[in-house]
């Protein structure tokens, strides 16, 4: 049977954190990597994020990225607004979030997994406006969100 | 600074769950693969695990790998003895335990982390005598054990 993403995909692993930059210092003297600036997710007005059906102008995260070999390990310490962020940091604790995936077309991937009765939980386009984003609510089901990702056509 | 292990080298990422059937099928449904047959770590004549600093014979799990592109995730079901595995599984419940790296020496591995202030947990050859693996106690460090796999000389 047809997943509802290609595993040969695989991108990145997220890992939400309360404090990035020890969490960042810490891996990185692990796996002997320079330790990585957090980024931003970026601006609302680009980002535009919806978390639970609507707009979520505040939520925001901080990212820091570690290669490892060709997936990233991807650390994540969001803001105190709600998100799929925040409300894993809060009901979880620090953690493995997500496995993300990259698709050609985020919107199809969302359309299946609904008729196969998961819902959307968290979309948006990346900072920079590169690309979209969007959690699939798996977690009640594997233990981890599977993110969808999508570049736009120009950026591929 | 050098780290204790090669991120470039990363083979899995381990997951421990209560019941390997359960999960396997809700995983494999995800990513559109087969159900994986799990299979056991194997028997204590082969395996020799140490945990803790003593002979575990008892401790044994049950496996089923998924490929995600060049890595692996590993469901991993502990039986009830003492274990790297069920420790984990008793004190944080499911979740991502660990990541694995190749190594050339798992020894020399072991004893740089040692010297950092970092514990062997567990250890032990994988059934069939292919390897050995060794977990760092990092746990409290990174949120996740850094298991280190070598396999030895004739099987490389």
């Amino acid at each position: 049977m047809k997943g509802i993403v290609d595993p040969e995909r695989i991108v990145s692993i997220g890992y939400v954190v309360r404090d990035i930059e020890a969490s960042s210092r810490r891996l990185a003297a692990m796996l002997g990597s320079e330790v990585p600036q957090p980024v931003s997710s970026g601006e609302a007005s680009v980002t535009h994020v919806e978390y639970m059906g609507a707009a979520a102008p505040e939520a925001v995260c901080r990212m820091a990225f570690f290669r490892m070999g060709s997936v990233k390990l991807e650390l994540i310490e969001p803001n105190e607004a709600p998100s799929v962020w925040r409300d894993f940091l809060e009901r979880r604790g620090e953690g493995v979030i997500e496995i993300a995936f990259m698709s050609d077309d985020a919107d199809a991937v969302v359309a299946d997994a609904e008729k196969r009765g998961m819902r959307l939980l968290q979309k948006g386009i990346f900072r920079g406006g590169n690309g979209r984003y969007a959690y699939i609510d798996t977690l009640d089901e594997i233990g981890f969100y599977i993110e969808v990702l999508e570049m736009f056509k120009e950026n591929r």
